[in-house]
């Protein structure tokens, strides 16, 4: 059965254009997944269709209530479904999160004010915490929207023949080779002669070189983290 | 003058719901910034409206050619724009980065294909490069998405008067603090006395213990980063 998402937002138009464009939208159109905007508010229950309040102790910004929540979540979850709550101080999404999450059946996407949701929400109808960066955004929909996208192309057709998960950067813990393309002069810049050569090998280890020195450059952190 | 943003895309619908909805929206709607999407396929010079081609050397997926690239930037770059490439093996996006960011004039986002782009239009017509995390997309819009809704929230007035930009993760390098709203109680499950006492100092000092207690936990290596 192809995974199913259910995403939970109070901007649920915000998704409108990502669902339905790129190679998430064709993995969509195609059956290889599915995924389903929902109205936070309608789960609201006052007049006023009210989600939020103020923080008890004081602060700036407003709190997601925990009512229209738990009310969402217990009418949308199934036994084995996974509930993901996206916020910046949530665990680093990986492309490591990104392929199990793709082998869930169903996953349940809560956006969240940053401000924040009330602690409640968090400690019990929540399974994973999941932040895309050490910035803020308004809201937690953008965050989701990356989040799909990532998992999305470990699902299996999504891709297309075409295109393979090698050779990325962070398969590999070293940032990317430059690319070049058609044509092999273009206004007095050249492309490498050594890509035009033809001989493997050594196309081979000129990009790993490259792929070196980038990474030393830009991002020595991932040549320090030795993990096994 | 307020700052204008042009997205440079292949999939321009993908931006439509995120422009309209939520705080970057209204603060588009206040004339607070100004974004346009452009497809970048306008820009191509045949028939077939080609914008990629495969890479030289060889390997899977597509790179995008620069004629496109080179003709777009060359019509909509101003005197003293920041051209900016979003790509994983990019500089990672930080709050200080989001806020020098929204202190320019104008800003061209160019979203790629994330197998790459040809690197002459890197070396040639782009100042900045940015990512926004470390796992791989099936391009760079929502990328450019996640972008100027960090760098919004920083343009004065974006926020609105009751929203501030203290007490968030990352302006203090420490997580969050749990955050509670009404009801204090709710299905047996009460809110934390000491935010109900009304005494700032305890308040104060219990947030603060909550907030080096969870850094500690999910992200040690904040602790860590000593940066002066």
């Amino acid at each position: 059965m192809p995974l199913h998402i259910d995403v939970l937002t109070l901007f649920p138009r915000m998704l409108d254009g990502i669902l339905a464009e790129s190679i998430l939208g064709k993995g969509i159109e195609a059956g290889l997944l599915s995924v389903k905007v929902h109205d936070l508010r309608a789960w609201s229950t006052d007049k006023h269709r009210t989600a939020d309040d103020r923080p008890f102790g004081g602060g700036a910004g407003m709190v997601m209530k925990p009512e229209p929540v738990f009310a969402a979540m217990e009418q949308l979850q199934t036994p084995g479904c996974r509930r993901i709550y996206l916020t910046p101080d949530g665990t680093p999404l990986s492309p490591k999160i990104a392929e199990a999450l793709s082998q869930e059946t169903h996953l349940i996407f809560l956006s969240g004010h940053y401000e924040g949701i009330d602690q409640r929400i968090r400690d019990h109808v929540i399974d994973q915490e999941l932040s895309i960066g050490d910035y803020v955004l308004t809201n937690g929909t953008l965050p989701a929207a990356v989040t799909i996208d990532a998992l999305a192309r470990f699902i299996p057709g999504v891709l297309g023949e075409e295109k393979s998960l090698t050779h990325e950067s962070f398969t590999s813990k070293l940032l990317d080779f430059p690319q070049y393309t058609r044509p092999a002069e273009y206004r007095g810049m050249s492309v490498p002669e050594v890509l035009l050569s033809g001989n493997h090998a050594e196309i081979e280890k000129w990009r790993h070189a490259r792929q070196v020195e980038k990474t030393r450059q830009v991002r020595p952190d991932l040549l320090n983290n030795s993990e096994p």
